[in-house]
């Protein structure tokens, strides 16, 4: 019996990594987008079209010294210090200007220190690959430089404009919070979606709400154990619904820790790597939750990072008509 | 004759130095984002009513190790390094995952750091400050905190939704870039306006270009005595037209060396700590000049980074019917 | 009753303010290293000759990512990251020598970040004053600058050639570790001395062992709780013994959370800003515990980090004849 | 003749690359020290016997923005910034203190961020290496992680305490500094050693004058063009003479650019990746020029950066008797 366990075991993980593969783009050997060439002239202008323009919903967290941000494994927390400050120019004058100008004029500057998935962020297609390729078959060895990707980094990443879609799971469950790690199967998006009266579409930015956000400020409540998208939730969105970008308002998408025993992070390696589909997270759904704004305009650019795995990202929603 | 010049020059410098404080915001005395307050309901809808979503001009430039960043006076220098790579995951088994799975799975990972006026960016009101204080009176012995001010910072910034004019100065003088260190006056700004047969409207998002991005992949030549807009410039945009926001594709938006004696920076100054303005820097203006479209929904929405005195942006830019 | 306690209270709490001053340096209106300038050519050679110079100790500990250090207060973590890597190298071609030099020279370049208490390390005199001065009266209105104080940083200190002495209170107690936040007291040290059969000089560098660094690779149990020396502890090393310099094998030298009342970092602004006695953190005693080398040639320079508060250092110790 | 010479230059590169490989070390399979093993107990001893402890020279310069560093390919350039400020704590109360504290305890902390080839620094054994691999041949596959090599970092580095030796080229041709990109030859070498009286011994520390440092201060004429060690000169004193580390006063050790057609920087990848012998670099030799101490002790310790390919270190001088 005990065998027959282990041979059915030892089959099944077989299985599941021959199926792990990075898949290939239907848009040719050089794309390095994916899902977002689903974006077109029509698209934009389609969703554009029924804007509601006096209102638009700001889906960005702040960024400080202390908020949430993935370290365990040793990147940098997020830093932001003073470069130049009133006081400091009068003491050191940086422009050799004199006291005179130094008392007048008041300069203050900053800088910033993060790792790129810090915050409301966007993943692109080289943060998770497969056997040291990412999507569309671009080898680490000859496309990973010491400064980055020279493939798949968000400076190739237009700028998303998209039917949006809110999916209330916590909202749709009557909970504050999912509880920690649970997996949010197809059945619960089916639910919420229902219960909203939301139809997803082709091409839709699609964005989970888990009610994690509700504990942003509490940095290790919020990092812990979160619940999130499981593996056959994000197969069912890009599937049968042909979802083009999947967020959530939880650190990582998907629920942690996982419950596939070959991959310790599954969804970000379909949906990056096989499906070419980006992710998003630490995405605030709380005002367009609260105002039960399901369907809206999504507009978002990452910054141009240079090869970049990631970006931070100041979204906005759109109501529309 | 000397002596009278002398006299002159002494009144001309105590008038200008008496001229110089702080505003008061018209918004209130808690008011921190100063003229963005111009923008409504209505004034949002207005445009973006308006809006040819077909397209979106990214008016953004690329960010990466070696690009333009003003360091002259010690600030760092844009930096992008690999926290995470298939083959380092592969000997550091950071997840403590085995061999199989590293192998599987290949993490890319990222971390970024910069002074925040890099790249294309908004400046925010305590930026620039006369006497130690800040649009709207708030004193750095009492806001400055050693994270940043607890006024006037971006995450106080909401998204930027304006009508857009482009003014390309450039182009009016039939120029690739205008003369080094060249203050662009009223009446070049006049006759730009009426060679594109644009109009100023209150409110305005307003660009100016003067062709300096054309050579941005040569950071010591983009840096070089910038020519830009001369403090007669901003007042006009300002105070004759009620400008909201004002940008350039340059470095400083201003001319430099300036001409003034008694404040090294005055356009920044006077925009900033006097009227309340914003600011916004290299802007990628290459585009929508090359088009000619020169009136634009603008849409742009700066990183939240609480207290910063700038974040960076990657702003777009519709063309309206 | 309540009343006359409350009365006492406030009695204490005066005289205690009123007592904090920065102290005058007794070398001279200029000094900023304090009670370094105790080092005379004549003690240098006195400690040097007596060297066994067949061993050096060293009191370093390792830098690494996820290392302890203090960030509670949104300092930076210690960052070390690539640069250059062999592969990366050779898919970037960063010289432009082509391929075939790639593949024959494989280059390594790494950078780190840090906060400069982390690991092994020296207080300066600027890391703590009392009522915005330093010690020797320097004021930060006056001497701070944007990138560090203009007084007291780490660049002035000499290197630090002393005898040196090991006080193993954790020893003398017969614990692996002090208890959670005990306070040292001069009879600790007095019993521990006297154990060890060793006599305080004038000019030492003293080391206190607290045991904390048996657990230094548990960066939370490490961090946690740091017994230390308490204030009559620091008082009685300096007025009764004349130390040159107090370190220990903990975080923060005193013991956390103190007892005073009125200062939340007693033994630090004591030592630096009245005594003008530099502090040094993290020493890892444990092999001249191990060995009882109570006595020593003490060895050690900061790095000259220009008006830094405090460096990273690897000391050494060698045994004495 | 164009071909004979042609077929001539091919013959010499194929020799060249052929003959470039990693060193075996002679202290074992497992060594990643090299040269720095042929410090022993006696030979420690014995230098130490010899000293003159009263005066120690500081062989290192300081630390500050805007300092010379090498960033041509990217790195970051040296930065310091404040944390912690007596002022700044006062607007923030970190601590949660109240005002009354935040008045009496003035906190001042700073962190930096630099290449960890900045300043006075050594290179360790995987900074450079060949085909892949470092000195003994560890594989950059096998053991370079994302956070820095498993073999050959800054932490396995002992203290080096050994014979120093100065040879003052500059001074023994009579200028201030060499000429630009002049390349040291073994008879500059020797003709420095016996105008100085001097002789080289197995073991010694040797550090080599051009005299750059006497224009440190000024960034671009520090870096530009600098004159250093030929590969001959390298290899006369390591095959010839049995040195143990060699340095110099310049950014580089090595003269640049180079005069080898197959290596772009020979001296570095023949010491550490073929000798084993550790570089060092910016270390001010002007006093001891001055003073001509040209036989001392040297003692020095790199920071023990876990993996790092450099570190910071600031070594002493000893005049010996």
């Amino acid at each position: 019996m005990k065998v027959l366990i282990l041979l059915a075991s030892t089959l099944f993980v077989t299985v599941a990594v021959a199926r792990q593969q990075v898949g290939t783009s239907p848009w040719g050997p050089r794309d390095e987008i994916g899902s977002l060439n689903m974006m077109t002239d029509a698209s934009r202008a389609a969703i554009l079209s029924r804007v509601d323009g006096r209102r638009a919903y700001d889906l960005s967290v702040e960024y400080y010294n202390g908020m949430p941000s993935w370290s365990a494994l040793g990147d940098p927390t997020f830093q932001m210090w003073l470069t130049h400050t009133p006081r400091g120019t009068g003491v050191d004058d940086p422009m050799k200007v004199g006291t005179q100008q130094n008392k007048l004029v008041s300069y203050t500057g900053d800088a910033i220190s993060m790792y790129t998935h810090t915050g409301t962020h966007i993943d692109t297609l080289n943060h998770f690959g497969l056997h040291g390729e990412i999507y569309n078959g671009f080898d680490a060895d000859e496309h990973l430089g010491d400064q980055g990707w020279h493939k798949g980094g968000a400076e190739k990443f237009p700028p998303i404009i998209s039917r949006g879609v809110l999916i209330d799971v916590a909202g749709a469950k009557g909970v504050r919070v999912l509880p920690p790690s649970y997996q949010i199967t197809p059945a619960d998006l089916q639910a919420a979606l229902k219960r909203q009266g939301t139809k997803l579409q082709r091409g839709d930015t699609v964005m989970i709400r888990t009610g994690k956000m509700t504990v942003f400020h509490d940095a290790a409540a919020y990092l812990a154990s979160p619940p999130g998208l499981s593996l056959a939730g994000a197969k069912w969105l890009v599937e049968t619904h042909g979802a083009m970008v999947i967020g959530g308002d939880n650190l990582s998408l998907e629920g942690f820790p996982v419950v596939e025993k070959d991959n310790w992070i599954p969804v970000h390696s379909y949906l990056l790597a096989e499906k070419g589909v980006p992710i998003m997270e630490v995405v605030n759904l709380e005002e367009i939750a609260r105002d039960r704004v399901y369907e809206f305009a999504f507009v978002g650019a990452a910054l141009k990072l240079r090869g970049a795995s990631g970006s931070p990202m100041r979204p906005l929603a759109f109501p529309v008509r």
